[in-house]
């Protein structure tokens, strides 16, 4: 039985640095009502992405930003209540990507929804986490743009993120050497010891010219991929170090979403045209085509122990605003999930 | 007969902004002997290219800086006088990229330059021109990083020079919309009535806002293709109006190179990932195995007037200074060279 009101977290004023308590509220308002297209869901996990952050800001150009007043934007796992939709009925599994928000229950347009099943093959959240678009990013990115190969030398910033540890393990897989960046020594460790990664420092208290340093003497033959999730002074630093012919994965740039007002673009960006590197950025909702066959592969690497993935699953809206701040405080310890009610 | 001595144009000092006579000096020494692989050269054609004025940066990255003392580095079209490499024998031609100075003679690796003969079909100096690796940069920046497909808007910087001229014909031929961006209104006057561009307008007096709603206003559709010559202010407004899975041909950032210090990436980089866009730097130099078909297929076009191409050549020796700074003042009307002596 649904609870007879919605609890929503909204955004009730435009975070500066990492969002904390003050920038959001929590109300509580009738259940919608869903008109002709459309599905009232219940958000059993809700997906916390480092994209939500720059969501927030004013000037966000890839989607509307969330308005203040407005629950904040969010990806879920999903259960249909009640569906105005031909594709849904009640009961049914959908992942809801960038569509829906931080609250119980939610009404969602059916053609943005992803229909999922239960499968014995892995747990049915899976889908918000690494089988999600998410998980699917560093897939897209390494093989898509990254072209790994044998022996080429993959960078990874943020390795020890979700998205990170990923992306590196796939190069791994690929036989490239893979040398991670992260924000501890612990996490570094990890990285080698527990996710097979060549190498890794910490960017903690670096300058660009320190971290250039770093990354030459653990990338002695240049940096053939880039898997840069971070932006700023790392991304300076990798581009002093690019191999001739080097890619680049723009997948992000969490350094750059709690900053305001203009932010200067790489400061070595013509480095890209004295190595004849290539830059590409990327949304892997435009490969959502080839997701069936790419879970497979990630699947198969999972199974047979190539590909390792945690999780870090709080429970209950009440948490959602501490384990957000989570991620750009660096202390998750794997792809942040809420989890609100069962499937 | 060689004169007794070589007169030579070398660097002073490092120019700050706009390269000026007190920053060369001119001397004579005696003509220098080959080594074994070497040959000795005469002088024929100059070619003045922007990239000459980043080689005087002490922090020239993608060359040697030219060092204090040494004669200014350059492309030159030669005449072997004397070898000491077996693939070259007196009276023979040749293209010497980047290797050759702003000096009547040079000695010069005989396995760096280019060989080169008389054709009936064009004049020798086409070789340091539009049948160049500099005239090929606009065919292999447009056809394989810009992949310009009929319909799609090709938005080229630095138009009216010798470089984005052809990349923007080359656009044209291709079925491509094309706008051009130049520094003065009779610049685009000439794009639009004699080079078939669609749209140009003066970037002069403009800051990023208002280049960029000239921008939108031309480029209804967005920006599919950018090719870049300039960076700065005008590479950050055409980030702005990018078309989704836009590709940004990154020839060169003529902009910078008369700057000094740290010089700040895009502000609106984030927009490449936002747009999904592609951003490859690139060096014609590794494209040379297609020369040969690319000059066959740029012949084509010239004969049959879809193609047109001017020369801007001074002559002498001592008109290479003035004639350089107008690469950064605009004034020149086409590719600039200096005719030293004839083939």
């Amino acid at each position: 039985m649904p609870r007879a009101l919605n609890r929503q977290i909204t955004l009730a004023r435009r975070p500066s640095g990492i969002a904390g308590p003050d920038d959001f509220a929590l109300i509580e308002s009738p259940l919608p009502e869903p008109a002709d297209g459309e599905v009232l869901v219940e958000n059993l996990y809700l997906s916390l992405d480092a994209a939500i952050r720059s969501w927030m800001k004013a000037d966000c150009s890839y989607f509307p930003p969330i308005a203040i007043g407005e629950p904040v934007r969010s990806t879920a796992l999903v259960r249909v209540l009640a569906s105005r939709h031909p594709a849904f009925k009640p009961g049914d599994h959908a992942v809801a990507y960038a569509c829906s928000a931080w609250q119980d229950y939610s009404v969602i347009a059916g053609d943005a929804m992803f229909a999922v099943e239960e499968s014995p093959d892995f747990p049915l959240h899976y889908h918000l986490s690494i089988f999600s678009a998410m998980g699917l990013t560093p897939y897209f990115g390494m093989l898509d743009i990254g072209q790994p190969k044998p022996g080429e030398t993959a960078l990874i910033s943020a390795a020890a993120g979700a998205v990170g540890s990923l992306a590196g393990q796939i190069a791994r897989i690929k036989g490239c050497r893979v040398v991670g960046i992260a924000g501890s020594d612990e996490k570094c460790r990890k990285l080698v010891d527990e996710m097979g990664f060549d190498a890794a420092f910490n960017y903690k208290g670096k300058n660009t010219e320190q971290l250039s340093r770093e990354i030459a003497a653990l990338c002695p033959n240049g940096v053939d991929i880039f898997f840069d999730n971070v932006g700023g002074e790392i991304l300076d630093a990798a581009l002093l170090n690019l191999a001739m012919f080097a890619r680049i994965a723009f997948c992000g740039a969490i350094g750059d979403y709690t900053k305001n007002g203009p932010i200067p673009g790489p400061y070595n960006y013509w480095q890209i045209l004295a190595r004849c590197a290539t830059v590409r950025g990327f949304l892997t909702l435009y490969y959502k085509d080839q997701f069936p066959a790419a879970i497979a592969e990630m699947k198969g690497w999972l199974d047979n122990g190539q590909l390792k993935f945690t999780e870090d699953i709080s429970v209950g809206l009440e948490s959602v605003i501490p384990a957000f701040a989570k991620l750009f405080t660096g202390e998750n310890t794997g792809k942040l999930l809420v989890r609100l009610s069962d499937y």
